[in-house]
C-alpha cells in the first residue's frame, strides 16, 4: 500500500463521486468498490441485509503505523520510565532494565513473555479510569521518535477513507487487533469513528469491586485473552457474534482472520466476502517489509493470498 | 411489576402520545420517561450524547420470565434426553441421573458445578454453528411446561416497549446477563432487537481451527467467563468498553450491575443514571418471587434500592 499520513479526516464519501480519492491503484479501488456495490445491492444474489454487514480491521500495521515497533511498546517503556524511580530494583532486572536504557530491542528479546511482564508490572492493580487517564494523557503529547509526529497522526489515510466508506453503506466497522483493548479504545472513537464496543483487543483479567463504596474495575495481574493469530475468530466469535462479510489486516497474525471471514463453509455457501492484506511496500514514506520483519510479519498469509483471492495492496 | 405475556411486539414509539403504553404504574413510566427526555435534551445539564447513551439489560427474570427454572436449563435437560442413547452411563451418573428422571432439583442440587457438568457433557466439542442450530431449532418448537407457550412469547411487553423507546432515543441498548452468550444470541435480534454483538453472557471457551480446510469454531470444555454479580460491571469493561447510563435487573445478579451504573464516582460525577430492579409481583399472570426464590433471588439488591434511587417496579 502507498501510505499517506495525512492528519487524521474522517470523510464520509457515499455521496461523494470517489469514495476513496487517496486509493491511487485503481485495480484495488475498483475491486472494493465492485464488493461493496454488490453486497449492498438489494437486487444482487450477493445482497447482505445492513444487520450482518460486518467488518473487521486489524489496527498496528492496518490502520496505523507499527513500525520500528508496535506505538503500545513505546507507551510501556513511556511507563517504565516513569515508574522506575519507585523501583530501584529495575535497574538491574530485566527486561526493565534494557528498557530504562533505551535498548529495546535486548527489552524484547524475551517476547512476548517479556511483554506481558512489562504490562503488569506497570499496570496490573490500577484502575480501568486510572489507566484510561494515562492513555489519553501519554497519546496527546508522545511522538513517533522517528517521524516526530503524534501516534494518532500516523494512521493511513486510505484506510480512514474505506472505514467510512462502509459506514457509508450500512456496515458496522470493527477493530480486531492484538493490541490492547482498553489501551486502543481510548482513541478509537476520536481517531478511526470505532465506538469502545466495537472494539476487540488482548485483555487482561478485571475485576469489579466496591472501594470505599464506589465501584472501580481493577486491571489484574492475569492474562485474559490474546487477540491474534487463531485468537482473532475466537474473539470476533466472543465479542461480534458474527462471521465479517469483509477483513482487513496486514500480517500474518491477521491470516486466520481472512481465512474465517472468506473461506466458503460448505459448497452451497457462495457469499461475496473480501478479505484485504495491506502491503507495506513504501519505504520513503513509511517502512517497507514483510516476510523479515519482527513486528507485522508477513509471511504465509501473502503465500496465501492469492489462492483465497484476498486484495493484497 | 405486573407482567404481560402478549407474543412479541417491537414497538418504537418515540413519536407515539405514550412510548410507555403498557406500563400501567404511572409514577414508574413518568420516572422513565423524565429521565430519558432529561439526558436526550440539549440543553439540560445532564445531557448525555449519543454515543454514551449506553443501556445495559439483564434477561432472565427481567426480559423474559425465569420461572420455574431459567429457560436455558430447560434447553439443557432436552439435550441430556436427547443425548441419553448415546450415553448408557448418565442412567447412572448424577446430574444426568436426576435430570433423566425429570427430577430437576435434584440434578440441580450441586449448583453452579452440576450446570456447567450439563453445559459441558452436552456441548463441548460441537462446533458453534451445530450449537446454533440446535438452539434455532428447539426454540422455536419448546413449550414452557406450565404455561404451554413458547419460551419466546414469554418475554414482558413492558420491556420490550422500554427497549424500543430507548433505542429511538439514541440509546445503544445491551443484554447483559448470565445466560449462555451464543445460547441467547440466536434470539435477542428477533425477539428483542438486539444484535449479537450487543449480547454479554457466559461464556465457554473456544477455539477456532480448520477442518478439512473449513474454519470451525469450536466449543471448548472449559468456563471462559461467568457473567453474573461482579462479573457483570466486568464484562460490561470487556465488550462495552464504557459505563451505562441506564441498567435494569431483577435479582442480587443484577445488584453490581446496577451499583456500577448508578453510583458516583466522586463528588464532581453529578451525571444521570438510572436502575431499574423489575419485581415479580403478579401471581396471576406470572409468578411472585423474590427473597426465598432459588432463581432470580432477590435479597439485598431489594435492600439496596431505596438507598440507591433504583425505580423499583
Amino acid at each position: 500500500m502507498k501510505a499517506l499520513f495525512i492528519p487524521f479526516l474522517l470523510t464520509a464519501c457515499a455521496l461523494c463521486a470517489d469514495p476513496l480519492p487517496s486509493w491511487n491503484d485503481t485495480d484495488a479501488k475498483e475491486r472494493i468498490i465492485t464488493f461493496v456495490e454488490t453486497v449492498t445491492d438489494p437486487a444482487s444474489p450477493d445482497y447482505v441485509p445492513p444487520e450482518e454487514r460486518i467488518a473487521t480491521f486489524d489496527n498496528d500495521g492496518t490502520l496505523w503505523s507499527e513500525q520500528p515497533m508496535y506505538f503500545q511498546l513505546f507507551f510501556l517503556f513511556d511507563r517504565v520510565k516513569a515508574l522506575a524511580p519507585q523501583h530501584p530494583e529495575w535497574e538491574t532486572q530485566e527486561p526493565f532494565a534494557s528498557a530504562l536504557k533505551g535498548d529495546y530491542t535486548q527489552a524484547l528479546a524475551g517476547g512476548d513473555k517479556a511483554i506481558m511482564e512489562l504490562a503488569m508490572a506497570t499496570h496490573a492493580g490500577m484502575s480501568a479510569s486510572d489507566y484510561a487517564d494515562e492513555v489519553r494523557a501519554w497519546i496527546k503529547t508522545a511522538q513517533h521518535p522517528e517521524k516526530h509526529v503524534a501516534y494518532t497522526d500516523f494512521v493511513f489515510q486510505p484506510m480512514l477513507e474505506l472505514l467510512a466508506y462502509l459506514r457509508a453503506e450500512g456496515f458496522k466497522t470493527y477493530i480486531v487487533s492484538g493490541g490492547g483493548v482498553d489501551f486502543m479504545r481510548v482513541f478509537t472513537e476520536e481517531v478511526y469513528g470505532v465506538p469502545p464496543g466495537q472494539v476487540v483487543g488482548s485483555e487482561l483479567k478485571v475485576q469489579y469491586e466496591l472501594r470505599d463504596g464506589v465501584p472501580v474495575i481493577i486491571k489484574q495481574p492475569a492474562l485474559d485473552f490474546i487477540d491474534d493469530k487463531q485468537g482473532k475468530p475466537a474473539g470476533i466469535y466472543q465479542h461480534i457474534g458474527r462471521r465479517p462479510v469483509f477483513a482487513a489486516g496486514n500480517s500474518d497474525g491477521d491470516q486466520q482472520m481472512l481465512e474465517h471471514t472468506t473461506i466458503p463453509r460448505n459448497n452451497a455457501d457462495k457469499s461475496a466476502r473480501l478479505g484485504v492484506l495491506v502491503h507495506h511496500d513504501d519505504a520513503e514514506r513509511e517502512w517497507a517489509y514483510d516476510r523479515k520483519s519482527h513486528f507485522g510479519h508477513l509471511d504465509t498469509a501473502l503465500d496465501t493470498a492469492p489462492g483465497r483471492g484476498w486484495l493484497v495492496h
